[in-house]
């Protein structure tokens, strides 16, 4: 079913703007081109505006935010929010220090994203206020799991209802839910949460994916600046937004397996690392609807 | 022909000063090790005339400039010029906004690099003051072809006559001019551009390539400082600024050739992204004089 | 006898706040999470206080410092030595300009780091004023040799009783010093100076290696937050600093001897950098306590 997300991707290539950490950010744009899309890094002030408006899609990552890069994310979400642009906020380490959860919440309220991928502690943070105490990675309570499934599919649509976005909580199980919906996925490997820049690159493959499923759609390509009026009103959707983030979310978790299972025994980490950005760059349609394993709910 | 330049690279370990963008800076710093040079990137305006001052060359790349950056630059490449060090412009991403047009602009004329690297988009913004829209990629418009290659090389030419440089200009053909002469370059590989890097670090590996043949020349220690009247002038040739250039940018295309062809089927984007700086590490002057394929126009 | 550490790094998890350059920063992480830590990157001044107060330790490096990385360490550095945390000064590039070498002089008084590692060039810089012409690597006459080890052994003790901290100088062979013991450590490949980030690398690991030791050490746990008059005595041992150093010191080169041994012939330095990571991420105590080379005087 999602296959045919990932076959679009190739062939609109679309133009991502990432304003992204500094620590993964290699890894985003290598994931970003392997999925047959092409990425621009850009976070100065003076020119996001002009960067963002020659994309289709734009990449909001706090990992490493400063003054500076927090001043050119605002720029550039409130005009690729104008131009109808699709936006992901990616709110790495909210939770972990009050200028975190801060930003991304005003990042959220000024550029209303489409897309908000997390895991469980920093979406929490966002959703309730609460702190995390271990850093950019999940706390182990807060995680997905088959015993709290229930509860967490309800909160993560309820959180996209309140946010009007697509919501993915990333992590052993993923969840990618709007008002209505929430896809249950369970690709993936769980080694892959013991390399950095995992999260990071799903965001910028989710930001291709949706860009892509919207050009495909017949009033992608016209969606009108935003009038202050109409601000208020999430974008009409073109395309569906939620099932191309389910593909995305499949897509890597899928690799992960893929890239996995040709580790041989001395293999690690950074093989690992490899092997998952090499198997984004053989996947296809066809290979994806065959592997993901995503269940309705 | 081009080998013995890579055998003195090896031999002078040239010192290279990179203020580059952090997507790829990594990778570029990997690459001058392996062609046997050394890497120091410092961007801070405080220290930037310091550091040059230590250093062989300087690789100016505007991949992620910011304001602190550009001021970075600026210091840079006037104390680097006053030097007579070797300086090379990578204006990544010009024409796709004003800022980065205006500053490597302003760059071209501040520092009067030896070299300029870009691909076909870049350097025609350069040249022409046109706009790109598709980010930091070459447009399939510009891109050099055989179909029109006779116009490019011209216009490759006509550029280097008018900035008083060497200019590379790379993509699936590789062009490298002065305003004499022009190297027509069929090394790589048409999957190294759906990696991030390899012109970066082909920037960072040229840099140490002339820094090593104006080593390798009688007088390439005692360049003067320039005073007001000289600084016009372009500094005069010590070793062959082209010739060292076409050497750098065969080398990587052939090291791009020798990486894919250890691939194995399920090996991707991000192993060939690291088998490039592998056989860069293996090259020797021999292997590239064997590999080169380079016709002089 | 130093495998142990290791095991505790695997049990407690500690989490380490890098303030770290941009060059090698995704080889820290992936480090520092290949031997069981967390890394948390940020270096906004106005968040590193409350970063670095729900981490165990803090690993300040500078080889990309600006004007505002340079507060933010200052900030997350006195507020780390307040309540008593890990704390690791990595002088990248000392001696290089006077901002690097004056920045790490200050950092060393304000932070009063637990930790000082460096290359020979860089530690000699900070001890003496001296300064380097070779960037950011080692000058070849600043190296520790065995011609010369009886002298760099009291040079690295008597550097280390002069700071309070233990000193850890990295090359073909390694000095952990404090001030009345050296560990001589011959463990690692020569290539490992030909790949960037192994030092980086090295500074993250040890965080985790002695934020471990502290965390299994009875009274680590309850270091009460330094009055200023007890701010002018060293923080109480608790676990033994030198040895977690020397440690983690063992296990990275280590790591290089294995990393080393599973190259392929058409493999080079990109793979290597693989291999070290990958294992890193094997590695057990066991093994460390099999392959160290490790001499106490």
């Amino acid at each position: 079913m999602l296959g045919s997300c990932l076959d679009r991707v190739r062939e609109a290539s679309p133009l991502v703007h990432c304003i992204t950490n500094y620590v993964t950010v290699n890894d985003v744009a290598n994931a970003i081109l392997a999925v047959g899309a092409s990425p621009i890094m850009s976070d100065e002030p003076e020119e996001v505006a002009d960067i963002t408006a020659i994309c289709d899609a734009l990449d909001l990552n706090i990992g490493t935010l400063n003054r500076l890069t927090i001043e050119g994310m605002r720029r550039a979400g409130a005009r690729a929010r104008e131009l109808g642009h699709v936006v992901l906020l990616d709110p790495v380490g909210a939770g972990a220090s009050p200028l975190r959860t801060r930003t991304a919440l005003e990042l959220l309220e000024l550029a209303r994203p489409d897309v908000v991928r997390g895991n469980a502690s920093e979406v929490r943070a966002l959703a309730l206020g609460t702190t995390s105490t271990h850093g950019v990675d999940a706390a182990a309570a807060d995680a997905v799991s088959e015993q709290n499934l229930d509860a967490m599919v309800e909160f993560a649509k309820g959180f996209a209802a309140d946010v009007h976005a697509t919501v993915a909580i990333t992590g052993a199980i993923d969840l990618v839910a709007d008002a209505g919906r929430c896809f249950v996925i369970r690709n993936g490997r769980p080694e892959m949460s013991r390399i950095t820049g995992t999260g990071c690159q799903l965001s910028g493959v989710i930001c291709a994916f949706v860009a892509a499923a919207r050009a495909a759609a017949p009033a992608a390509g016209d969606v009108p600046a935003a009038t202050p009026a109409a601000a208020a009103t999430p974008a009409p959707a073109a395309g569906d937004t939620t099932v191309a983030v389910a593909a995305a979310v499949a897509c890597m978790g899928l690799a992960g397996e893929v890239g996995s299972a040709h580790l041989a025994p001395h293999e690690g980490n950074a093989t690992l690392r490899n092997r998952i950005i090499d198997a984004l760059s053989h996947l296809d349609g066809a290979a994806l609807d065959g592997g993901e394993r995503c269940e309705l709910r």
